[in-house]
């Protein structure tokens, strides 16, 4: 007996429009009774790995203790890899999911691999009468049992954690005085979250150019939250994750400037 | 030592589209694992205050025994207070969330406060890169260690429970052989809840007369459920909260008399 | 005292935007604080029993022992009986929702119902303002109550499993050279599984001709999973249920052929 976990903290995209979340937990649920699953999010757009990477990547600083399981999985029954992550000391973590860059960003805040494997123990799988939905036949099943209690050594043979497929996060270019991001993430509420971190434009001043696609440019006050900007303004707050987003004030900024993500946004110090 | 709580009830206007509430559970989860959470809504229109509080009115009643954790808060960061409101007996329950209006109908709905506090000590909270989670950072911290036992008083100072922002819920008039109400809440199935109690227009016979906007009128059958009801026929029920609502037999209410919540609705007897 | 239930497997078409399902969470977890209450789908279309009761049938198979509680009920409040359905041997499981049809596949899927009650005993139902929210009042307290050991003849009279409303689920017809199907189920990736089983269609080949609505005729090829499929091309596969499903690679099938549930397709060899 290896290491239980108590918690399994699940994104996918899924959605909620048919029961794949419900079977998952139920297939977890009759594995791992004792395991408490956390649902960080489903709705994610289907087969958009950027999005969940930098979901899970935003998630896992706060997740409890235990196993992450993330599935998003375009290519489910070809060639892709089913992995298990173990991560942190004596195996405190292990992110499952398919060997497609989804884990990669998460496994990096986490601290790096400790050791990985290919789930392939169909001891560890239920028995599948198709392969399209490995959440429920493969990926479920290796969470519930190492959270029971299985080594992870038993899923499968032990991979190389350099051949993991790596994740790629886009990064912001500093130039003299202007700092060329994106947009990472739009939220329920507009904000538009920027690869952009604060010290970046610190030398900018209070008032930030946005140069936008087809050369639009707007500016925003550099205020510390929403409430301090007027109706229809668009503003730079540092948001929950330490970074620069634009936002409006009970209004989508999104909707305001036609951001989406991966929108290009050029800053610049106001003239 | 207070006492413990059990179950923490979560509300907010989050949506399922980004990872807020998987990380709201996150947090309580890792302070308070043993605290059972429950979602009761989450897809409320973001910022609206007024759905929130109504839908919060009518969940309280059927909470479980222990915390209630609500969170629609435009004003994040910014100048209102983040509160705890103890209610019932002994601290029976405790009400966690923004002083915005959002709890007090159901403060008052629960027997009143008996306590209340600013959640001020930074010792409760999480170290937030940005002043925009506060559900992360401020609430669900504070609604997982009051579930662990920590006394509410150590959260912040007190405050007088008078100084509270209060709800405003909407009123009936009555007149002579009328009642003029509003539609509170549209739910999925387009049932359009009035405020307006069955006693209120048990005078006015079988069929009522609703006055809509745009001097619309159309004939209500007072019936006892859907199936009463024949194709395109609205009808008035007493729905499951003991309030009118204007509803069609499997088809919605809202849609075919373009009703959504604030519509006034004036009622009489028809002729 | 009856056998205690774990496990309350819950499906209903109450979506997200009310606070429906959470009401249900709480009223089971007032009544039975010890059992895990796992959401299977709730974002069924309203009143949809079809897509519900397949749904449900996709699902048993995988549920953790103990209780499923099923809400689909246009009929609430009128003359359509409340029931729980035990199967399996000692009472193993229990189904409980309307008599409208919804649980009829689900039961004989899980053998076949050993005995069967009407929910009539107020003693084990909330007081309920209005008869419109029976899930609520009636079924949630119901499953709770069983899953806390109440026997499930205290709930009201034994019924003649012979009486339930029957399921109707569609067939296929198999013809010389062809078989008649239809879309049984569209998921979120645009997915389409047919009632066709990968036996019947053995015989025809790797390249099948699909004949759709409006004399519209399309080519699939057979393969192992999605991205065997070029860009643009439709396929079929063995989906995760072992059915026959018209897919496409990260794109959606429904949307290239236009299908949605009850659509009906033919199947021949392609020539």
């Amino acid at each position: 007996m290896a290491r239980r976990y108590e918690t399994i903290s699940f994104l996918s995209d899924y959605g909620h429009a048919d029961e794949f979340v419900g079977v998952v937990h139920s297939v977890i649920r009759s594995i791992a009774p004792h395991a408490v699953v956390i649902d960080l999010v489903h709705d994610l757009a289907p087969y958009d790995l950027r999005a969940a990477s930098l979901a899970l990547s935003r998630s896992v600083q706060y997740v409890a203790p235990g196993i992450v399981l993330a599935i998003v999985d375009p290519g489910v029954g070809g060639g892709r890899r089913p992995i298990a992550v173990e991560v942190g000391e004596d195996g405190e973590g292990v992110l499952v999911g398919p060997d497609n860059g989804l884990l990669a960003a998460a496994v990096a805040l986490s601290g790096g691999a400790t050791r990985a494997v290919e789930l392939t123990n169909p001891a560890y799988q239920l028995p599948a009468p198709g392969p399209t939905f490995a959440g429920r036949d493969v990926f479920a099943p290796a969470a519930a049992h190492l959270a029971a209690g299985v080594p992870i050594a038993e899923l499968g043979p032990e991979l190389d954690p350099h051949t993991l497929v790596p994740g790629l996060l886009p990064l912001s270019q500093v130039e003299p005085g202007a700092v060329i991001g994106e947009v990472l993430w739009v939220d329920r509420y507009g904000n538009c979250q920027l690869n952009v971190d604060p010290a970046e434009i610190d030398s900018f001043g209070d008032r930030i150019a946005l140069h936008l696609p087809h050369d639009q440019v707007r500016t925003a006050a550099r205020v510390s939250t929403f409430e301090d900007l007027g109706p229809g303004q668009v503003g730079l707050v540092v948001d929950s994750y330490g970074l620069i987003a634009v936002v409006g004030d009970r209004a989508s900024a999104a909707e305001i400037l036609r951001l989406e993500p991966g929108t290009g946004v050029r800053l610049e110090p106001a003239v």
